[in-house]
């Protein structure tokens, strides 16, 4: 019995091959993201994100956004996005408070703790009892949070200056502190930080519990960042982790002349139930929020293997 | 050959069987929530979450918190938020922007459309060139936007109030619109919303635009929230797809006398990558936000199908 | 400053709006489902493959492949798949050799149980020492597979049958069981159950151990798979779970006169990753596995909560 | 007010600090895993493979069983594999049928071809007019299993010889095609080659349409693999994908002396639906399969990502 014959109407179109990859002792990451680029699924994907990366740095004027969420500074990439700012490679960033938090914990030299990776194993109950709070399997031990108080009390700044003002006299406030930080450097490069939930954080708590009468204008952080888009000719956007950080750079992008033309987006969720997080980066187009002509690709990855290979690429392509 | 013998220390403990369940024709949700309770992974979560919403409504003086995140307003289940609210199953509310901004253009007389389940065949240029947004599956005609305009122009109140405060002066606003919705329904029962993200909205947007000035104040909600959480005995959350609602939840949790005694979460996400959307609820045993001896359950599903069920079985126990 | 203008070439589409749904107490899940026929996301897509499924019954001829994988019978769907069969929604069946292990332990008596919920504190090292194995929070006694080999040891059968025939002598051969199963019902309702991976099961290893020389006619299996399919006409398929299950019939598909015409796949498995338990039904059309025109769904929840629904919407229509 | 006090009824244990990892110009896999070993989530995870993995290399006499699910060799992943296997780093593979029917493709001179990355932009129905079948973003021309006929009919074999030794026939048939494959190069280096659902794949079709009265003998080689687990002592297992490859080599290691000492699994799905595919390797500990006091990784990560890093490490390793 023959199998069902398939009349084509038209031609097989020729598209370019698959390579069959192989690595080498001493490959360099370099090396194995443009063998990358000739596969598929996520190590394509890894290797395009490089690519319009590159090309957002190269492009003359071209504005980039960098959103970030996710637990990035306690599991170890504080100092990857502190590169990313003082390389040149962020114009603009969007934050969850929480990173901003922990960021400031390691700056004024407390650590995160590697925790068990066998999750299923460790005892919350446990990790309550000795203090310890558990970022999946990073441990933070809870004393952070209390003796990041006694910096707080010790800040003095307007009260109704804009979220991103308080931010940059904050990274301004960390010069001397010998550990370097995203604050620090993003005050030092000049690059604004936005925190449009800064009150869902821990540091936004300190500052309310330790500056009665407060009123930072979140408002003025938005009209400033429409100001932004509005002269981003043209923008580019590179989206680790959803939430917040995502939809205020993605609703920027609406006032941008040709929204953005470069996109990446990196993320572990999907996009069936709906939430902005997971939506993918081609849904934006019919929002006027990605160009119909963007280069784009979203990559299914958790941001601590993706984030790292895109820098030592962009670093490798720089300095050679 | 004969199979590994496995010596068993300790005698097979015995736990209830699973039941084989079966359905009949016309078959209630609220029996078939009831044997879904004695099989396992996600059906016998849902009866799980059913249990525990019903024990925080039933628990004397339990104050019920719920995390709304998600395009919950545009996919069809505002008047499930309303039900919840006017039933008394909650008691604080955490919203996106978003919502809220769908919320307010469902009141309004807009409506959200359904697009095609075969999404990968939607072309995102076309429904740019026609002026529709996509949300995965559902439409919202960009007109909705530039009509809200004319709404909040009208809109009177002080400059620097609370978003919480706000948003209730919305609802109330709302009073003499046909359509019933969640600020509606909020401000009638005295239902706080908090929305520490406001800004990172298309309402938040308008506001700005429209009302020059503004500096809503959200430190003042942020002392609010904490107040509450700090007076709730026993506490009770509900939690629907992650983002800046759970953790502005959960970090108030930290403040309460016993942290949650009962505690759902409804997501997608995944605890892996580490972000606090997809975080398991032991995790936040360990920080005190959810008590060690808590009844909690995380439901991995599409909240669109877990809210209604979990609905229809409060009303259900609650009207029998 | 205005929002960008969004010139739109065309006008905005009517497409139907989505309705905001509202439960009541005693609501049916009949009733629900025709709810969320007109919402969005995962509740429409459980209502589509609904109605969907009683095409595939109502269509004069049509043949129903349903492909089984995953512990559905240790968690309590083992009743929801023998009504499947017995109503006469079921004509050809493709399982792993997991379902059908279990499918006759639960005939012969055993029990499997129900675990804990909070998955993470159970210690698996515990449960080894107790002669407990783990299913997510479904319980096995490993005794189960002990017993099993007794009833093995019992049967007569040519060492060179199809697989479907020994499952069907299987299913003749407990017919004095006091309790039902999915390999009774369907020898009783004449669907053939094909395992193309049968070795790789508990009940394929007693087989093996306890009958040597034994050497089941895995090709006989094939050829009659494509004969039924070249006789199907029209063909609809569901698919729970991915698998071999999956690709069993998608493989079939190919040599039926018009490929699948009706097409429902329940999975919580991802497509980025390439695997074709993920990949969604779109993707099939290019292979001639479902037709262009055919209506389908895919539906990205727990079968566990998608089955019963599915079923008592399929016997609420029979039965009215 | 101040924040809840915690009484730590425990000192905080001393767990090793993260490091915040920075990355370099021409930085190297190598020197990447080896920073990524002090951070968290998939990072580590990542390295804790590469670590464990060189563990069961240099382990006196360890057997290396290699699970081999999804389109590995569509991706550009065959000579991963290759390599694997002839650096000595596979000693058992167990594998889809898919793979090796791609495997011989590209051995017999076909080639994949990569599609567009903006998958949603691809209409199937299109592809299907064209003859091209898709894998997620990789292209397969549809001629591929036209050609494989011929080559099929011209095999000469015993008809009831078990699945390996076929597979092990096959390779040693295709010496002389110029280019290498896993088939080939599992027969040079002697290690068997197990396709417990052999007929699930185009490769078994063409077999069962060209070769009539062929009944390969699968209960034989579950009688081997069992053999050779019982052997194994100590036993190492690398898990790329799930399904039946996955579960066939956890079946086995009941069989082995200390079940499994070693354990990696790479996977993109999720343990809350129940199926094996996605079950936390934790689980198995349980059954006995994997060693109570084992070191396993769990990876939630595409594997054409992971899998090259690993392999890159263990050159690395060996050959330094």
């Amino acid at each position: 019995m023959p199998a069902k014959k398939r009349e084509g109407k038209h031609a097989t179109p020729k598209m370019p091959p698959v390579d069959q990859i192989s690595v080498q002792p001493g490959e360099t990451i370099m090396s194995l993201v443009e063998k990358w680029a000739n596969t598929g699924f996520t190590a394509k994907r890894i290797a395009r994100a490089c690519e319009i990366y590159w090309k957002m740095v190269t492009t003359p004027n071209c504005k980039k956004f960098f959103a970030l969420a996710g637990a990035m500074v306690p599991v170890g990439m504080q100092q990857v996005v502190i590169d990313l700012i003082r390389e040149g490679f962020i114009d603009v960033l969007v934050s969850t408070g929480a990173n901003l938090t922990h960021d400031l914990a390691e700056c004024l030299g407390f650590r995160h703790q590697q925790g068990h990776t066998a999750t299923g194993q460790v005892k919350d109950a446990d990790l309550y009892d000795t203090r310890i709070n558990r970022i999946y399997d990073v441990f933070m031990p809870n004393e952070v949070y209390e003796s990041m108080e006694d910096f707080v009390k010790t800040l003095e700044f307007p009260k109704d200056m804009p979220v991103r003002e308080f931010l940059k006299y904050l990274g301004k406030t960390l010069a001397n502190q010998p550990r370097d930080c995203i604050l620090k450097a993003a005050a030092d490069k000049n690059v604004p930080i936005f925190c449009p939930a800064f009150t869902d954080s821990g540091l936004g708590m300190q500052v309310m519990f330790n500056k009665r009468g407060i009123n930072l204008n979140h408002f003025d952080d938005l009209q400033e960042m429409v100001n932004i888009a509005w002269d981003a000719n043209p923008a580019g956007i590179c989206i680790v982790g959803g939430g917040v950080p995502k939809n205020y750079i993605m609703q920027a992008m609406q006032f941008s002349p040709t929204s953005a033309k470069y996109a990446i987006q990196i993320t572990m969720d999907r996009p069936e139930p709906g939430g902005l997080s997971g939506a993918e980066l081609r849904e934006a187009i019919s929002w006027g929020k990605v160009n119909k002509d963007a280069e784009f690709v979203d990559v299914i990855c958790d941001a601590t293997v993706a984030l790292p290979i895109i820098l030592a690429y962009l670093k490798t392509q720089k300095h050679k």
